[in-house]
């Protein structure tokens, strides 16, 4: 916890953002009188059932985590026994940031697998798969892909479809880190449930898309995550006061609140990398989604850097983060983009 | 998350205690424009800040979690290696309410001593300590203890200080689950500090005593929980807006709230046992905070369970459990005496 | 490592003694040319056989481990996941003497169960089973007893029948550490396996019996043990020249060798307790196989510790622990009973 | 534990090799009465004192295991803490063959660098340390390189020495998994130490080189490792009747044993390849240890296979791997060959 800069936190991440409205109302909204704790009371039934016709899934279970890393631990850790083996691409989350949690508490190897910005080509899972049986090997239990991924791309419907295929051809589940599922529905323009194919688990993302706090698990196959309530509870993520949790949700999910401002990033994002083409920086990655990720000359980048906080994924390549939210206006991009420019 | 009954949850837990008006008023308060993620933002500083000075602490470190067994969690497995053994009592909240958690993260052996009621003797550690060097043994290396403990008893300033100082003498560490410590404070009323005595890190409650959600820890030997940043954020406690936990702690502690709020739920709970031992009811435990532990004969229990859910912590027990928060009112322990005296 | 006393260790443990000469044939016997590695080979195969026909168990997996520690802790981590909870008596090895190796590699909460010298009655279980279901709580779903125990005391037939079924109908599973289950068998005169009853697994010893080293794992419901050959090989103890152990097992298996090297120890066993007891010592527990456990007053053990390095298991009570083995000579025993006459 | 095939296993590994008839004979040496257990004994003593005198590391800690794997983890789980990571080659047994078990033990991340066969460029480490310091990120903590590598590849003195030295300026450890580290010292003709340069832990294969079962742990920098004798109980390795792992180290560092038998199996592998390439065969790496890694066309192989089990490593890719060991006869290789030249 050093000094505070002066830098704007405007892109730094969603996780910059405020709450929404609407999120923050709910919650004054079922503050009355007592509750049944830990998820058995009517809001998280309400909110659980919402979640479950948003994605089409009458059948599926669902829990809410405080966070997406928690979320996305707690439906790895609960796929796999310490003797298995969790597929992800090299850019992903559980991978990279969130500092080896999936693996402390799955005990099982977390192994990358080649990607384009993380989407990952379905031959790249059959390597693995010939390891499958042998006492010697971890064994391939269960695939993570992220929609929209770290770097702000977007599985198109067939291609993640093709994909789950695939990986459940080869007996694998499929999980996937939806903390941003709603910037890629938005971004296809899709049902939610097209979005995310026939995976068996999905973190469904509610922090970064408005919420104060709260991402949630649609557990589609609950058979194959039998113990996921312990996992939950083991992590201290099962909310004892859990209507707060529940009535965020319910909120982003009424009238389709939660794809407007997952809409509105994602235009954002699209305004932001524009004006970058159009002063000729060029683009790392295409902008799918509401992330855009630019080359940045190293000089540039560091006398940026008292204006905008904004995050380079790998120190060693000159390339610069910009996450735009639901907050997100049209003069926060213009002003950066005005920063920008003077810099150049 | 079965039917949902139609039985009041008033003394069911002070988990199903609504947020006082001040800790939501203070989510409003903060949520303003863009803000540093992970802890890294102001309001948080300001917090930490808040609570060391609640405790006399200026160097301990300070970390939020989101629930008080995440809190815990991280307490302990930072603490020990996966050959040193934790020590709690036999009522521990650790032990019998977190699911396997704290030795699921720790990999460590939890043992559990004898204790009147959660408070335990000095002398109990010694037998433990006697085990240590010898590789063929797990190594004591901390104990817990809960400070108003699970049976509602309260150390006395000068027990817990005989009690740390002896763990101190025989080489452990301890740790204070004060999830409801400001009970404890306010039953005491002594400081803070003193009601801690030389612990060597604690929870402090902040959900039970009026919060939306959120524990924190106070740290005060930082250099015996090195890793404990790390263990935070691998169990997926870190909170990305981190300004929406911080700010409700800086709420509750202004101008001593978390010790009015717990105050009143000690009130509340004596109120309550002093009605029930007046029509004949006795009680299990001294009630010492805001927990009243009484026996009811198993009929009544049943026959109460329509109007009341309350708990039997243990089944083969004919004890039941009822809780008092900020937000019982006389009024409520008013009408369960008069439901109670109706079953008699 | 210490310095080397030159107290004799003839009663320090039957780990003390030396390896029987029919196993050292038998590592010469099988040591010509090459052999598959890790277990496929035709001799592993054959003390496979011999061990499951040995315990009329025609449909048992056998493993085989370098140690007793680690059969016990395959079996058991290969039994739950880290929200059950491991059930043991109050002496258990599990618990006292393996490090915390079964918590570590199970992340399972392991509680210890009151018990007669390790003799646990049935309705103990019924305590911890009416935690079952709730997300809370540690889910208790196997309990493991040892035959004959560490206080050398012999579980009967129809004893561990009751227990094992009584265990079953909660739907528990049992494990039998059987590091000294040759002795019991010897002890009881009934078949190796009415000695283990209807156990789901059995630890079968064979370093404290007479080998060099090596203990083997009799599953007999493998469907609930279904990733144990991973957690052997897992934590090193999938043998790559596998020959070597499984040899010394076909050699004590053959021609009940290992029955009678068992009854000799227990035959030594009781020559040494009825010369204490002559002698007006007082036996700390009844003597039933290879293990004498007697009160010894403070002094006299600390003046038998130059002549006989033996074992105080609770450094808080003066009662000694002398352990008979296959090797173990009449005037072994009758030297020691003589150093005892003189010290008292 | 399938049908035994009839294929000879010759060139199958060098754990397919029976014992040297003196590793054997040390095992009758020692089996003389009791003695203390669990690596207190005076043999263990000497074995100790064998092997740091073997690699001139007198201060250096020794403890002995029963498998290579074993020693692996011992080494990797007491270095790490769970939120750090352990590098590694993408050719390493540790993350390729020891069934996770090294993730298991640790919690910690293992991440693969690119490699030459094993051998590592040291600028492979920068990227990862450049990850340092943030909560976000596991830590990197400890690189594990092999001597001789899995791939039959030497490191040259000055090329591990460059190496370790670049590791331990960037604050990393270094472990040597040593399982063939006899191969190594006799192909490069220099001392033990060199071989190792200044690595802090190293595995010392005994089992391939040789004995029966066991090898060493040589902790050169135990302030680094200290619950290493925690760990190696915990997993089941510390022997009880521990003579018999210490009776054949002493028995193969008496006279170079040791290195006589590397160094044999050596030349056995450069008269397979020299015959190999002779007939037109092509190698897969060069061959500088034991082990001879030949492209052999898919068709070949499969006619290979009833008359000897080689052993394809990659299943995708044509190339099986034939072991020396120090059993190989000039005419078991000269059999081999003529085999081979009838297939081709």
């Amino acid at each position: 916890m050093g000094t505070v800069s002066a830098a704007s936190t405007a892109f730094a991440s969603d996780n910059a953002a405020p709450a929404h409205p609407r999120a923050l109302q709910a919650l004054h909204d079922v503050n009355e009188g007592t509750a049944a704790a830990y998820g058995t009371d009517a809001v998280t039934r309400r909110a659980a059932d919402a979640l479950r016709q948003a994605f089409d899934a009458a059948d599926a279970e669902v829990l809410f985590a405080f966070t997406g890393t928690a979320a996305n631990i707690i439906a790895l850790a609960s796929a796999v026994q310490p003797w298995h083996e969790i597929l992800c691409s090299d850019v992903a989350h559980v991978l990279l940031d969130e500092a080896g949690g999936p693996v402390r508490l799955s005990g099982a190897q977390l192994t990358r697998l080649p990607s384009d910005d993380g989407l990952i080509a379905p031959a790249q899972l059959d390597h693995r798969l010939a390891r499958l049986g042998a006492v010697h090997h971890s064994q391939p239990r269960i695939v993570t892909i992220t929609q929209s991924t770290e770097n702000g791309r977007v599985w198109s419907a067939p291609a993640i479809g093709e994909f789950v295929d695939h990986a459940h051809a080869g007996g694998l589940l499929v999980h996937v880190d939806g903390s941003r599922i709603a910037n890629a529905v938005a971004a296809l323009d899709v049902s939610p449930a097209e979005a995310i194919a026939d995976a068996d688990i999905v973190t469904v993302g509610g922090t970064k898309n408005g919420m104060l706090f709260g991402d949630a698990l649609l557990v589609r196959r609950p058979e194959h995550f039998s113990g996921i309530h312990f996992v939950q509870k083991q992590i201290g993520h099962l909310a004892s006061k859990h209507r707060f949790v529940a009535a965020q949700f319910l909120a982003m999910l009424e009238d389709g609140l939660w794809l407007d401002t997952a809409r509105h990033a994602n235009t954002m994002a699209r305004r932001l990398s524009t004006g970058m083409t159009a002063m000729g920086l060029r683009l790392a990655s295409p902008v799918e989604a509401n992330e855009v990720f630019v080359h940045l000359p190293a000089d540039v980048h560091r006398r940026l850097a008292p204006s905008y906080a904004v995050h380079q994924p790998d120190p060693a390549v000159p390339v610069v983060r910009f996450v735009c939210a639901w907050s997100t206006t049209e003069s926060d991009v213009d002003d950066a983009l005005a920063t920008l420019r003077v810099l150049l």
